[in-house]
């Protein structure tokens, strides 16, 4: 039986009115109000009024942007990894997630070697849906290869929803899977109209460079990052590449953190390959120096892998080619652990548990390193920030943008307000923070998900379990347009041949 | 007298509904109708239904897309040129676009030096608005610099609807401008929110190679070619990039003809720079073998300047830059001179007139060469025909989108079905056609100028100055966002010092 | 007062002067006669002069170009692959090569999986020692991986004269090693001096395709090509360039078959990598599309992995490459089989033997299409025909240079003359020569080995068994020089850190 | 009538011994001594034994390398410039180079514009014959265009011995040649033999900038690298290429300061374009952050044109190039102002005198960032300090190479010693010197001029006026050698025809 709120009717509806904004899709900027009911956009226009007695909240955007919720297409949490479990959940994520302005998360699940991956899928639901305070989407992992495996894949995407796989090139022994693998994986990714993701490092490489390391007693978080240097990010990106292209699978590299992957992305994609590339706001916004830190809990604070980079103008470089289009989306691999659960790679940093913060800093800092710098729009931030993961990941045009008939997520956008990271004040239970310290131009004052205002002011006013998982459906027209029509024209030739 | 129908009053609107569609644009795909009324889209959605006794008329779409009208933004129509006139005028032009798809083109007008810019541009005005059947605008070209040329380009900006500029690096002592003068009138449309269109050839180097070549007796359509190779073309490329960014002003290089411009572009793009490219049909479809062709006619008919190119990928490496954004716009350059009038130059390559067709074929063209290849899919289309150009030249969303609001310019495309290009049948008055006897798929079925079917079933119903002027206003969103940050950021620093 | 031993040998010795020509060596040009006593060149002067009485061979160069004989560092004769024998084995191998001009031959040890490399090498000797013409050496090809494999490379290097070893990326379960065996194989050239070499293709690719392609009914040798396309090339190239940088140990890309993996050498070695080159008179002459042939035999002729590619520009651009040194060597892989052993893989290309003819025509084609073309210089071939060969192999200055102290391997070679390839006039026992009926121009007019004059005139005068195993040392400087300063560059930089 | 010391015949040859050295050539290392008699190299073999009483000077290598003296191959010295002078006139210019371990220089004779070029070459000459302490030869800068200057440059060449003109893009209005003129110059380059050099920037856009510059009250040191940003040279390098290649004619780009412009000369020599890049001293081993040093003294010091980049790895990015044959010499563009005639320029960057020191500190330079990092080995040492300047102008194997019978100049290297470079202790008479404080490794520690032990142990014993002209052959083979060819190669192509 209905609750007598609901059955008052329109008078229960809820409505949010957001006033005096500049509309910002990724195309182009508009002066309008935009009028959300019962968590769909309704209204889109200028001067919109509202009729005496509605119960409504009115949100002033004056002087200010109104922007599609971020989405992050790369997070981790409560993720089981190196013995340990990542510090922030659905819960602590996504309440982080929503302060930063971003209404949508993209997790991962990621079965063990050998263990089924439905499994994994629906033991990641169980965990997120109790907890996630905003919509999500899952990517699931394939770590192995078998029918089994196959047979699985075709289920995720055709019952539950999934219409991306990843591929770790690197873990060895862990999640590491060979050429021949990707080959299996991608030809099945392509069968059923599904994304082939990929963690783009050989860690055969790394495992030897690791070994080596140790033994010379470089056993801090500066081995890490000498373990895997860029080229070793650059190689495997390129095989990632030509693995797919053979394939005729669409690819979306993630965590691009180098200038040379950056480039191969961006050359392939020039030259018609169908690839997708990543960047993360740590890479964006931070570089590999601190790996040298005189102070080994905050080097280990920055370890993640692929890692960040020396060079100098490495995070610019990347902030240039978003810019560009010549990547494509913004992540974070927000996967967080504390000070202490770090210290599990005292004396060895292949213990170290790989992971950084990012899911609440990313959309400033996109907007503070690429907008306010020169670099790119508010148009084309809102394309790297959201617009685009929608797009490649079939969740457009209900996810990001703001037009009629799409979701309740919108944030209102200071763009010249600025802001101070701090771990003092951020919603992530961690206790370290990359950023920390760093001044930003570029915040979120009032975040709207799915029609409820749950960030004012700074204050957050989230609710467990309230978001959504978001099935997806497979052949995204943004990755799989082109790919039957390149069937035909790739045909195999065969020579029909009378002379011998 | 008005018609009784006209009378009538509300039942006398236009309307026009396309039923059964699927709409295209560049950012989507989605199943849809779309009514247009008096000119303007009022509605697009599934299963618009009309009241019975409306007059419409309904276009059936039904298993076609349906899209933005196509939009030109370079063709030269009665143009004043090498002692003649270009022979498609504004009237057989338009109705050559119409027929091809395009429902906007955007012409140049261009004083000899020494004369009025102001004067140019009153005259362009005249001769298209007498006889345009769809929608124009102007481009103006900078053929000299004065004071009087600057007080000319803010009036044209200001008054006149002009948002853009050409300057010629080539036809030495004609239109060519120097490196000084580039500064000068780069500047000046930095100072007003215009945008720098350029020519880039080296018109020294040509002047000196035609000089030889003539000398050597090589007097023939192959000159042509040879007096301008492709490295030619890139280095003024190189060199107006780099003019811009130093002026800070925002470049849209014209008829980009070659692989290393291309390259050139697309490369500084990555690296930050504000610089658009624009290749065109017969750069896409056609090469530079044609200029050694046997029948001088055949010859003669090809050239234009920069010339096509004879390397046999160079289409094909354009179409992919077009696909992947590192280029944005197709042009044409439709400028058509008749046999007799190429022949003017028979015996010195220098005096053919300079001019090939391209404004009826475009639109099938790229279709052809760009989605049926596998290279873009029909939102890449939509972009690259229409909704770029659009963005650029500030006539965005009126132009090149299909939404509420916008124009009713509307194509019903066959993506399947196909066409012999024939200059027998062409709506151009040119006797020849570079492209005859190609056989292209994708073509338009049902053309909708300003809310009118102007061509159904092949057949052209164009009205003789039935098109509008189009006044642009500066400060295109899409060129000019990110220009006045970077006057910011780049500004001028000063070493305060007290020591000597 | 000379020995009786000295007085008496004055008419024993064996003396070649060749006089009136122009000595060319890589790095410049001088008129000289060149003088060659018992094998080794003794006077290069202008107007030698000859006391009478002595017994001397004369050979006049006037006009003709005096270079040191060329040096093919890839060759397999009588190598037992896929089931048969290369049909040249060392004698008529060595006779060809002497017949064009080369002087040096390298081959290549190739173990079973399993086998010994020690072993291999002991039967190749005494393969070759039997039977050659000419001076050679040998690499060793790595085929997998042990303690007692490593012993054996340290026993090679040490103790038996080979300063090289061979890795195939490809032949997936019959020579192909992994990236983790590939490690290993590097780190160990690097401890002992040697040059690490790679056939780079990605054998797992391969492998998957050709199953698809002969599923799919293409059994042709047009299949061979689509089962390897460029990209499979280039990716293992980066990859083994990566792996070698990891190592720290210098590489040698074998057959450099394509553009991009080629470009991707150059741009390596512009970094600062410390990696070779080497095109294939096949890959610098012919093209792919031979596979696409009518006739079964033809096409099939043309089959040797990696293919040659059907980018019409390829083998132009591996010359310029060739000619700016950022290639180094020329080989051929001259491994040649009869139709009818090619004809083992009738109705299944994975089967057709693979290998192409050239060590008879190498000096010639890279004179045609190089020299003749424009595109290098006399000296620029002599470096990329010998003396680059020989410094990266430590033969020099014995081989690869005309000076006092070298071996006597001179050639006399005419710049213009011109002659057509034949499979009718060669000496190859092979029944198709890839090259028929191409006419070059360029051709050696005496050919001198070891002090004795082999080819004169077109005529060969070859002895079985006389030509000498070349031991090559370790360390080659223009290897190795800058190896040991990188790993002090480069060592493992250690954070000491008091804070945790 | 021989004087009595040359009477006295053997007793009075000059002999130098170098004993117990690596001689170090470009191809290779040998141990070897030298034995220089009468200025020349007579000997270079093991253990060359002096039979007593010969009067002779022995130099100790053990340990030590031996080289061919150093060529700079780009020297200013008591220029007129900017109003003054440069302060190192050919005495103490070229007694600093010898200090520095260079044998030999090249300076340029400039005419004023309208001035002649045959006159200002015989200033040149006269100002340098009484003065020079080591051998030196001259580029003529070409700073107007009339037949007149044609001619002289003919005469230059045919009678004076001048293989090289240079052409200024920069300094508008005093030196800058325009495009026109440039074809011209490079033209007659090309008829005559002789090399065309270029100093690569746009003269407008530095005019324009430096003019916005000062009217916004930036008027010190910083003002001038900001006028001539990298893109500015980048462009101008592009354009003398373009020029060059469409001229037939070689080109040699002096000071290569980005790495922008060293990629665009690698790029078009792996095209096949005969183009050479010289880095200079300061380019490699400084950078532009001295322009923003708070003391104007200091940044004012450092101005040179093109200016030092900011980019933090432009310097090693010239040096990898330089290593890989990508970039061919290195300069120095010397031409020292002291710090009272930079002092000209306060308040006003475009007036203080461009230039800066190098021709003492190039060798060590190139050694220290070149060698000791791993980046080059002791011959690419040789090459780029030596031997390819010999071969470009000309003057190989005179210059530039150990051999019998080329000059008497040769350098008894110390690889491993250091040294503090200190404007204390330095040759040249100017009070700044920009690598002031800088510890660098490889030193020359016995310097040996035209057979002459001239410096030894730091102490330099120069001879005014004992150096001698070098007359210069045109048609160099290292830049001519594929010239003739490619005319052939590359004629006009004439179609002729019957059909119109």
């Amino acid at each position: 039986m209905p609750s007598s709120q609901e059955q008052n009717g329109s008078a229960s509806r809820s409505l949010v009115l957001i006033k005096g904004g500049r509309v910002v899709n990724d195309d182009c900027i508009t002066e309008a109000d935009v009028l959300i009911e019962d968590g769909l956009i309704v209204e889109v226009q200028s001067n919109i009024e509202i009729r005496g007695g509605e119960n409504i909240e009115i949100v002033d955007a004056s002087g200010k942007l109104v922007i599609p919720g971020g989405i992050d297409p790369h997070v981790h949490f409560q993720l089981p990894f190196m013995g340990t479990h990542s510090v922030d959940d659905f819960y602590t994520g996504t309440k982080a997630a929503l302060a930063g302005g971003t209404t949508t998360i993209i997790d991962f699940a990621i079965p063990k070697k050998g263990h089924s991956h439905l499994g994994a899928y629906e033991q990641w639901r169980k965990w997120a849906d109790e907890k996630v305070c905003c919509d999500y989407g899952l990517h699931v992992a394939v770590t192995w290869w078998s029918d089994q495996v196959k047979a699985d894949m075709e289920t995720l995407v055709k019952e539950k929803g999934i219409n991306s796989f990843k591929m770790f090139m690197a873990y060895k022994d862990v999640m590491q899977v060979s050429d021949s693998e990707m080959i299996n994986i991608m030809s099945t990714c392509k069968d059923i109209g599904a994304l082939a993701q990929v963690h783009a490092e050989n860690g055969d490489v790394i495992a030897e460079n690791t070994r080596r390391l140790l033994q010379a007693g470089v056993n801090g978080p500066e081995g890490h990052a000498q373990s895997r240097p860029e080229e070793v990010e650059h190689e495997a990106t390129v095989r990632a590449i030509m693995l797919a292209n053979q394939t005729n699978c669409p690819l979306y590299v993630v965590h691009v953190m180098s200038k040379t992957s950056a480039r191969a992305i961006a050359d392939a994609r020039r030259e018609g390959r169908i690839v997708f590339g990543e960047p993360i706001a740590a890479g964006l916004a931070s570089d590999g120096h601190h790996y040298y830190h005189q102070c080994w809990r905050h080097a280990a604070a920055h370890v993640l892998s692929p890692p960040l980079r020396c060079e100098a103008d490495t995070a610019s470089f990347l902030m240039d080619l978003l810019a560009n289009g010549d990547l494509q989306t913004t992540g974070t691999d927000h996967c967080t652990f504390t000070s202490e659960q770090k210290a599990m790679g005292k004396g060895d940093f292949s213990k170290i548990p790989n992971g950084i913060n990012g899911v609440e800093e990313r959309m400033s800092i996109v907007w503070h390193k690429g907008v306010t710098s020169g670099k790119m729009d508010a148009c084309n931030f809102v394309a790297v920030t959201s617009t685009n993961s929608a797009k490649i990941f079939n969740l457009y045009p209900r996810k990001g943008r703001i037009q009629v008939g799409s979701d309740g997520d919108v944030v209102v956008w200071d763009p010249t307000a600025t802001k101070t990271i701090s771990v003092a004040t951020q919603q992530s239970v961690s206790d370290f923070n990359i950023f920390d310290g760093m001044k930003v131009s570029g915040v979120p004052v009032c975040v709207i998900a799915n029609g409820r205002v749950v960030v004012r002011d700074g204050k957050v006013d989230a609710v467990k379990g309230s978001g959504r998982f978001l099935p997806t459906l497979p052949y995204s027209a943004a990755v799989y347009s082109r790919v039957s029509t390149r069937d035909q024209v790739r045909a195999w030739k065969k020579v029909e041949r009378s002379v011998a």
